[in-house]
């Protein structure tokens, strides 16, 4: 069945979930009004369609899928309520599940099925490399917005929140150690150890000091989005009762490399870590 | 060259560290005054010699060898030095560099000749497993004290702190990320995602799944000993100018696990997440 979908908004992530929705047979509108050329550009590379302004865009849809930063979520899905939008809304942003639940419920009151949704990997380009997990008793609508693929989803449950809830603790992991390895290598060079912890890292042949190494400077590209996930990630533990330090911790790591947002190549490590050590 | 060495105290660790420094030919005492009679057998299974009172070890020996908890380490210092022991000191604990100075200036004043130390691996039964890693411009006198292992040491640098930073950093990395799996994995469980969450990190035919169950479980055993170490890194990251955060939430997570301490066996995880999940 072919569904009228709307992406807000094709960034990196979002243009890769419109072309699967699209890809599954759906006609993928966009609203270009105010958006900058790249993304003008982003989105006729896969074929949406630009309904014009937000208002338009959930006039002409159906459905309507919120990939956006973190931050970001709660007022996207208020401007989408203000619109008078009746039909299936999927919030699939890396939010605390408290949040995601505040939103199903403003979405509720104005007459919005809602979907919680969170996404687990990169850009969906391949098939089996990137989920989109979804919980909520209208989850197998979305889900059969993506039927063909290559982005792959999974039905947590009927619950609003727990798609989230799985979206945080998987990167609570991944994120949280990349920032903890980040601050341990600056904290190692600040201190003239770093050349004896990547011996010591490295005994029985171990690969794990230039994997850290890798790691640590390849994240600078995205850790300006990071810091608010982190702050989702340590909202989320508070809720169940765990401390919250971890990830309000990587918070204040991934703020410190933020400026690499724009760089044009990886930068050096100790560039990175001259970012890191340099106290605001 | 045979010397008398001193060990400051013989637990599980001390015990093993004094067995390589009497496998290199030295004779090796203790101080069994006050000692419980799992301690006084530990000591008699590696042959050790009861110096009798603290007093008598420090009259007795050349060398005296500090291996115990952190927060015990300055305390077992300035009782050494209140004995007017005037040969070589080696504190091999988990404990801050800037802690490792003060320890250093004090002994020092006191007309002793000081070592810093840090253990990286378990109890030192086996070649190739445990380092002892030293700072110091005394270091290499230290190092002859264990020539024939099983314990391994490495000299980091002349500079009193450095052997304390290296341990710090590479238990950051270790203890912080157990930590962080136990509060991920509670806290999954608490929000009804614990199934989905080993679902998705078993993908590809991964084992990361199971080994973080073993990991959490285990660790409850040794959890009680761990709290004061996290707050050592803490302090450590602090004193660099990196976010204490990580290491204070892993303190606060070793401390509800502190009561596994005299646990007959390894708990099931359901016991483990609910000492977790209950907030004192």
């Amino acid at each position: 069945m072919s569904r009228t979908i709307g992406i807000l908004h094709p960034g990196a992530m979002g243009v890769s979930v419109a072309a699967s929705a699209k890809n599954s047979g759906n006609t993928v509108y966009w609203a270009g009004e105010g958006r900058s050329a790249t993304t003008h550009q982003r989105a006729e590379d896969v074929g949406l369609v630009d309904a014009g302004s937000l208002a338009d865009l959930c006039q002409q849809c159906e459905v309507i899928l919120s990939v956006c930063p973190p931050a970001a979520a709660e007022q996207v899905a208020q401007d989408v309520i203000a619109t008078e939008f009746s039909g299936l809304y999927l919030d699939a942003n890396a939010i605390a599940p408290q949040r995601a639940e505040r939103i199903g419920q403003a979405m509720a009151e104005a007459g919005i099925t809602f979907v919680d949704g969170g996404i687990i990997g990169g850009p969906a380009w391949e098939p089996g490399r990137t989920w989109l997990y979804l919980s909520g008793q209208s989850a197998p609508e979305i889900a059969a917005c993506f039927a063909s693929g290559p982005l792959e989803t999974s039905i947590v449950s009927e619950q609003i929140g727990q798609a989230s809830a799985l979206k945080m603790v998987f990167a609570a992991y991944s994120k949280g150690t990349t920032a903890l390895l980040a601050a341990i290598v600056a904290t190692a060079e600040s201190l003239g150890v770093r050349e004896a912890l990547n011996a010591q890292w490295s005994r029985g042949g171990s690969t794990f000091a230039e994997e850290t190494e890798q790691r640590v400077r390849r994240v600078t590209a995205k850790a300006w989005r990071f810091e608010g996930e982190m702050h989702e990630i340590a909202a989320t533990l508070a809720g169940a009762g765990l401390p919250d330090g971890f990830h309000l911790a990587a918070a204040e790591v991934y703020s410190r490399m933020a400026d690499f947002k724009d760089a044009p190549e990886t930068p050096e490590l100790a560039a990175v870590l001259q970012a890191l050590l340099e106290s605001d």
